[in-house]
């Protein structure tokens, strides 16, 4: 089955009028973004070798006793060599069919060697290259096998909510339409369109929808490339192969397993697309609340966007991405904070989890192992009576949701007190040694 | 008991001759660096202070409905505040009786407002500042009952092994000479000097020094101080106060608990320190083999200063430090790599495990949670016997380890072959798709 005979699933800006007025007017602005994204995807394997050929140069620099030693090493560097050109030679195919925006007839044939840059590209920061690389970890996170168990810690979650509150028992699920915002490569969108409802994944990122859109649109049979994901990764490597391991994708062919469900995935920011009330019945997030400057505009605009009854499903932790960016506006609730806001807001919270183990597009052979104690939550606009009702106690006295089971007693023992109470209460701790000895003796 | 009726632990510049004399040209020079490590202590609260204003700055330009639910937040944020004022406070006591350096009489009342910087010092860069707030977080790990886990970690492992091979039953332990490198705030080497050892530190860092020099002689009665350690993490916090967790130190005061056996900290770059052969029984590395530019320069001087038959204990990642630091040189070999030249170098290997769970300075309540699959060896130093079959053996094949209990079979059964054939081995894998699909079609 060729991918001539199969549909392609939608992927385009989402605008509306006024969005489209100002697109059109930004237009240029536009394409050049997307050109540099390509241009740092091109840029990825001189860049990647640049890299290589430092630890080369040195390597080659010590003392013959030194290189004996390093023999395999250095055999392994060649090794290293070939499977960035392997990793360009996929991202090759995956600029082939620009789709979203046709090159000009005069770029010419895009496998040839010159579609590659010796020289950085304009505008391509370094930070672009970090993300070239990591679009490579997350095709591995959402369409290899070796990715299925960040899958299952991350989406299972989600998607069980889901069937939970809207019932394919219960409901004509086609009619159930979910956003998934900050859809990135775009396996849950797809597995839940599978299931049946009614799909509209949203990202921003255009090394996420030139992927995804590859991915969905333009792999004709399961496990076709290979990718060496974690190639980038010099240090806590136990043996020469973890650095070299091959991933194949996708596990899943979309083409060849259309989701029953509709499908899309809509480019553009996530605050300025969603503008229209009640428009769907689910808004599913996973690791992605924590990419706005202010978290309260994504929560006050999934409320909106949410028809009365519908609910918001959030997995994820609070690395906020803004946090230490120089030039960006970012505030860091804690969860702490987020229930108050939640509620504030008008969302009932149906459940709350904390401490989900979740790992992030992590090379499991590390030495090094990071995961996430993800929160989960369902919450839920409730209908126009029990909205008013909310409001108006949210905004009478926001209070703290008791987050842990293990600090329950604690919390039941102790009155709830300001902050200010509590800093009074530190006060003495430090008075009697610290800061009176810091007093000239 | 005051400490003035304490012998303190020697802390110097250990230099033989030649070193004493490039020394004494280099005087000025490294009393810059001393006063620029000092400068970045002292910028410490500005410097946090700039990045809560940032927070605060935004926050406070939002509209009036955000800022009511934020309003524990911004309760927060004062408290993150005083968190660190009183850090600074410690910090200033760190650094009231400067032992390494004494500062000139000009210098003036260590404890006035006007020690403390409002621009940034010359000289000091963000990476300063990164490493005066890791100290913080070290002399938790080090020197509190919080650090207690992590201390078991990675220190139980090395004194177990060191006790089995130096039996205190079998040896005069004063008389085995124990060199840790990389002695950070220095709790491993008390550690082995408390159950006898005659030990010595080395480190390389003047933020370590400083603070180490604090806790081992300047620090009278336990629990003394508070520092907040997590009070710079912002992000993955599930509560408010996770942020601003105290944690007391020192848990153990070395003043009033002097080691049994020899016990000093020796300043200075291991590599231009230690040239005496055989001079120690021992060898101790935590988390340090991964500093060197060439790894093969840290085995190379460790397996020369250790006595024949002495031996090399060794835990930690292979997180090479100078990997991706610009204008650096570096290697970086896997654990395969390290094998082969620890058995070239002449060691032998005793003992070799991995995926040993070890954390480093972690914030135990953080949504985020790293650790290391730390490796962990013994190796000896053979006699001269010994040794000389040994090179002979290790210059003919160097061979690779079997690492993991679960690839032995897998290891077994596949002759050995070189990376030409791996590679060689990989390619058809691709062709079939990947590299042939690059050609236009």
């Amino acid at each position: 089955m060729s991918s001539m005979d199969c549909a392609t699933f939608p992927m385009h800006p989402k605008m509306d009028e006024q969005l489209a007025r100002a697109f059109a007017a930004n237009e240029e602005e536009e394409e050049k973004h997307i050109q540099k994204v390509q241009n740092a995807f091109l840029y990825y394997g001189p860049y990647a070798c640049q890299r290589l050929k430092r630890s080369m140069d040195y390597l080659n620099s010590l003392s013959g006793e030194d290189q004996i030693m390093l023999a395999r090493y250095r055999g392994h560097l060649e090794c290293v060599r070939t499977c960035i050109d392997r990793n360009q030679a996929v991202i090759r195919e995956i600029l082939r069919e620009r789709v979203l925006y046709p090159a000009e007839e005069a770029t010419g044939d895009p496998s040839a060697d010159r579609w590659e840059f010796e020289e950085p590209p304009p505008n391509v920061r370094h930070g672009d290259m970090d993300q070239a690389q990591s679009t490579l970890k997350l095709i591995a996170r959402d369409w290899s096998t070796e990715g299925a168990l960040e899958r299952e810690q991350s989406y299972k979650p989600i998607i069980d909510s889901i069937v939970e509150y809207y019932k394919p028992s219960d409901f004509e699920l086609k009619e159930i339409k979910i956003l998934v915002p900050g859809a990135g490569l775009g396996r849950l969108t797809y597995e839940l369109a599978c299931l049946g409802y009614s799909c509209e994944g949203n990202e921003f990122s255009y090394f996420m929808l030139i992927a995804s859109n590859f991915v969905l649109n333009l792999c004709d049979y399961e496990n076709k490339y290979v990718l060496y994901p974690w190639v980038h990764q010099y240090v806590n490597n136990l043996r020469r192969e973890d650095q070299v391991a091959a991933v194949r994708f996708p596990d899943v062919c979309p083409l060849k397993n259309p989701p029953k469900g509709h499908f899309e995935i809509a480019a553009g920011d996530f605050l300025e697309v969603y503008k229209t009330p009640n428009a769907y019945n689910c808004v599913a997030t996973c690791f992605f609340i924590d990419c706005a400057n202010n978290v309260i505009d994504f929560i006050r605009t999934i409320y909106k966007i949410l028809v009365p009854g519908g609910i918001w499903v959030n997995l994820g932790p609070l690395l906020y991405h803004y946090s230490d960016v120089s030039g960006q506006n970012s505030i860091e609730p804690t969860f702490e904070d987020l229930c108050i806001i939640m509620e504030s807001v008008g969302f009932v919270i149906e459940t709350s989890r904390t401490g989900i183990r979740t790992k992030y597009a992590q090379n499991p052979s590390s030495m090094k192992q990071s995961e996430y104690q993800s929160l989960f939550w369902v919450c839920r606009k409730p209908d126009t009576f029990e909205e008013q009702r909310g409001k108006r106690k949210a905004s009478r006295e926001p209070h703290d949701l008791i987050v842990r089971e293990d600090s329950e007693e604690e919390e039941e023992q102790q009155p709830e007190r300001n902050e200010m109470e509590q800093k009074q209460q530190l006060k003495p701790l430090a008075n009697g040694d610290t800061e009176m000895k810091a007093q000239p003796t």
